[in-house]
């Protein structure tokens, strides 16, 4: 599986786990890169101090690099991006705002930088941003999303017509036949989410963790698209803001019906009727299977991408 | 890339043409199938008559096998079947409808069958009503689509787990690295529609094909999900039915938009303004191309599968 991912990061295979809300903390973060991967802590639910914990945290269970995942929205990005330089976090990837705003920042402190798109436009203004790898998501991810709602399939072959950057997939890929697909597609890298959010190490709440390897497909979907669209799991808050949608709601409506902390009520604190449950669409193809350990997953895919390539070769 | 597929419909390539409203009919048909796939004609755009006549025509233009698609919903499904037996068409693609209906019936007749899904229940429901082959089509597709939004890369792996049967992968497929991927994921076989609606061949109007042609990532949306969703493209008619969704319209409103015969004025006769235009999300990938013939299709598709193929054996 080497590639210029693999060599960029310095990690021995080309997986990432997405860094995600109330998910990915230095557990999960340190574990995935323990096993060969690249882990990164999402600084999207945490205060900069917070985020300082899970860093030092991180840094004592394991000697391999790891991440940090900043939505630039955020509106604390720079108080975060003032701790990953003080403690020396080599790798950043920036989400949700312009490439350009600080790249070149991360660039003079040493700290490489990814930027993730879901349009082959952003990652055009990628390469001009001068960003070391592109991450393409498509329309299955879980959470925030493009508002192109171009898939995976068809999003990977213009992204990687757009640039020259190393690419990294993401958005629908939890088995080791789908990091080849992805492959084949063109990507040198995958970012998985949902697998990583479901594992032992997640801090995710059980309730959620449970209920994400219970859907059927059609269980999760995308709304909230005069917001900013999200893919949601079916529930409770999902039925409010679905309903209110076919109504015609208004943004101001949307938002009301959204209040505060609804992510953190529902992933974090595990309450599933009340709260924002987010996963990608692929979580339905993990039905019924048990929680997992990292290192098990790993094992898994690396598996199964031997195998799907032993087949496919025939 | 032979396979259950080449075997089931004895053909060279496990490539279907799928079986376009407006797009395919004959001459269409007649050229993917001697270009070594499977060509079908449409017949959802068809009368009974019509469809007789394009049967003739297409087996005075090819000595290879093509099918025809009948989507099941169609008020005059029942003719259509007739006129199929008797011209002995050897395969039908059923889609839009309980496979349960007219397998039984086909097969007595010696006619091959093979179902449209978009889910891995309807799959199962497939394989119980003794179909000889799969079709499960994503999110990405154009036109009438499935309600669980599943993309063709988590539906894929999905079917497979669900039915042994010999599996067409369909939606967001348009190079012969994505019909790798899609073998990767455990396809046996793909259905192509964006490609083939916009080759030379097709009967779509040449505005049509134009515009399909010049689109951006972004520019078809699956909209009409209270009544069947489907995928549109961008322009006047989606225009009108996107503004009426987000002002919370009813059933029978978005009914008095669509009125009668749009997808005929837009993708047949070329009104940009005020028809229906259905294509797949694909299409922005073929931005900017000619337009191909069926040959010229097939020969590069080809080509791109075994480079694809030798890369990933590396």
């Amino acid at each position: 599986m080497k590639s210029r991912i693999t060599e960029l990061f310095g990690i021995e295979l080309p997986i990432i786990a997405g860094g995600m809300v109330w998910c990915s903390g230095w557990r999960l973060a340190a574990a995935v890169s323990e096993a060969g991967g690249l882990g990164l802590i999402g600084a999207g639910s945490m205060t900069p101090d917070v985020l300082r914990e899970h860093i030092v945290k991180g840094k004592a269970a394991t000697q391999k690099p790891f991440g940090v995942n900043v939505p630039l929205m955020k509106p604390d990005a720079a108080q975060l991006m003032e701790v990953i330089a003080q403690e020396q976090v080599p790798v950043v990837f920036t989400s949700a705002g312009s490439p350009k705003k600080w790249t070149g920042w991360l660039h003079e402190r040493g700290i490489k930088v990814a930027h993730v798109v879901a349009s082959s436009t952003f990652a055009r203004k990628c390469e001009e941003a001068g960003v070391d790898a592109v991450v393409a998501e498509g329309f299955e991810a879980g959470g925030h999303n493009g508002r192109e709602e171009t898939t995976t399939l068809c999003l990977i072959p213009a992204v990687r017509k757009a640039t020259t950057l190393p690419l990294i997939a993401a958005g629908g890929i939890a088995t080791g036949d789908a990091i080849l697909a992805m492959r084949v597609l063109g990507a040198e890298g995958v970012q998985m989410g949902t697998r990583f959010a479901l594992t032992v190490e997640s801090s995710a709440s059980e309730a959620f963790k449970l209920r994400c390897l219970s859907l059927a497909e059609g269980d999760t979907k995308l709304l909230l698209r005069k917001l900013s669209p999200t893919r949601l799991v079916r529930g409770g808050f999902f039925d409010a803001i679905e309903q209110a949608e076919n109504n015609g709601a208004t943004e101001q409506q949307l938002l009301d019906i959204i209040g505060t902390g609804a992510s953190r009520r529902g992933i974090f604190e595990g309450d599933l009727d009340n709260g924002e449950l987010e996963i990608g669409q692929v979580a339905s193809l993990l039905n019924g299977r048990a929680q997992q350990t990292v290192e098990e997953v790993f094992a898994e895919l690396v598996a199964e991408y031997a195998e799907a390539k032993q087949k496919v070769a025939e």
